[in-house]
């Protein structure tokens, strides 16, 4: 068979997926690139791949028993926000659970609020995986965890954390802390000091951070049971949100191996 | 007098600098946004101003004593390359310093080797910055620190520490060893723990950073004093490279902090 077109219906169909309308109301969405589709099928979320002849060739060990859809050159560009889109686009079903599924896991719970960044919340994903979290939660009016670019900044990790969607944060936090969680709210203006606080950090531990721009408003940081600083040392007003993040989910995970000795 | 407009030679001669090779030959480049003008302005590296009416009220505080052109709306996103721009952007001179000028400081080092993304760049700066480090050198063939992207990434930090340019990664390395430096490779494969390494990481240290999409070449990682590895505990393949930077110095900020006690 010949390769699909730009202008095939099926294409077309997969194409509208770049609108979060879209996505939410099929419950479906693209990831592109070998990493994501890999991810994908490794969780057994794919609908269908679309691979150019060249890529289903070059990725051939990885699609064994995908169900693969040949499209064209540019009938793949069609499907990827990519400036050089690998070949590769998978349509995938959600992923996303109930506060629940997350709490009866291990590790850490990552809860995101009102994060507007794609880049910084499928970074925050990817650390989360990176320390074996139980799960991320995309709360409040954070960004779409399906948005392309999003889904292409967890390189993968989307599809090995758990994810949950809750627009209510302070709901979120409640019902961390009534299945026995310590919720930290990470706060420049924390009155704890994340590098003395070894053993708030470790167990069964909630990390809630705020938005790029203007960090966790004061009502939501209250709800947590402490609020912990990353100490400036230097003379920067703040750190970048991923980053922030990281630090703090290794310093648990660092804590938590210091007090395993 | 009227604003000047995007037509005006005085403007379009700035604008000039949003050319890497402009901005070599002249030595001088653009800062973007309040955050960014006050960094310029406090270190004294600004020629000029550039400025909307508007801009010029809010900022009045700010601005006081600063060499301001006041330029219409148009001409000063012409300057920018902000989706909305604040209304000011500041023509400031070179900063970087003979990696000599870094060495003499107190604080860590952070090399970056080949980082290509102008928004690790700038987010590993403005970390740097965090921790107090002495500087940061991008060497070999990274990412113009004075990229419109890098610049805004660094939020006002790249006025704040030391910044070296070096071409040749390898004698950047042996300088700081020279100089006392206990030079410390990132490396998924490094033979160090990171959660079990803090005499390493504490006093005179260099941390070497590698690109973003392979990291640090076998031959540069051979030359560090020691290589040391985040744990990766769940499933993730490797971390963000800026989220990675920051788990490292925010490690060797903590261990001192710990061993200072």
């Amino acid at each position: 068979m010949l390769p699909l077109t730009v202008g095939n219906s099926r294409v077309k169909e997969a194409r509208k997926l770049s609108r979060r309308s879209v996505r939410t109301e099929r419950r479906l969405f693209l990831a592109d690139g070998p990493k994501a589709v890999e991810g994908a099928l490794e969780a057994g979320r794919v609908v269908e791949v679309f691979a150019t002849p060249d890529a289903a060739r070059a990725y051939a060990g990885l699609l064994t028993d995908a169900p693969v859809t040949l499209v064209d050159d540019r009938a793949l560009a069609s499907l990827s926000d990519s400036v050089t889109p690998a070949g590769l686009v998978a349509v995938c079903r959600f992923l996303d659970v109930d506060l629940g599924a997350l709490t009866g896991g291990s590790g850490p719970v990552v809860v995101c609020a009102d994060v507007r960044d794609p880049g910084n919340a499928g970074t925050i994903i990817r650390t989360a995986d990176a320390v074996a979290a139980a799960g991320v939660v995309l709360a409040g009016n954070s960004v779409d965890a399906y948005n392309e670019k999003t889904v292409r900044a967890t390189v993968g990790s989307l599809f090995h954390v758990g994810l949950t969607i809750d627009g209510d944060t302070a709901s979120v936090v409640a019902r961390l802390q009534g299945a026995g969680y310590r919720v930290l709210a990470a706060d420049g203006a924390g009155e704890v000091d994340l590098f003395d606080a070894d053993e708030l950090l470790t167990g069964k531990v909630a990390w809630l951070f705020g938005n790029e721009a203007w960090g966790l408003p004061a009502d939501l940081a209250a709800l947590a049971d402490h609020r912990v600083a990353i100490p400036i040392l230097g003379r920067a007003e703040s750190l970048n949100l991923a980053t922030a993040a990281a630090v703090c989910l290794y310093a648990s995970a660092a804590a938590a191996t210091r007090m395993g000795r």
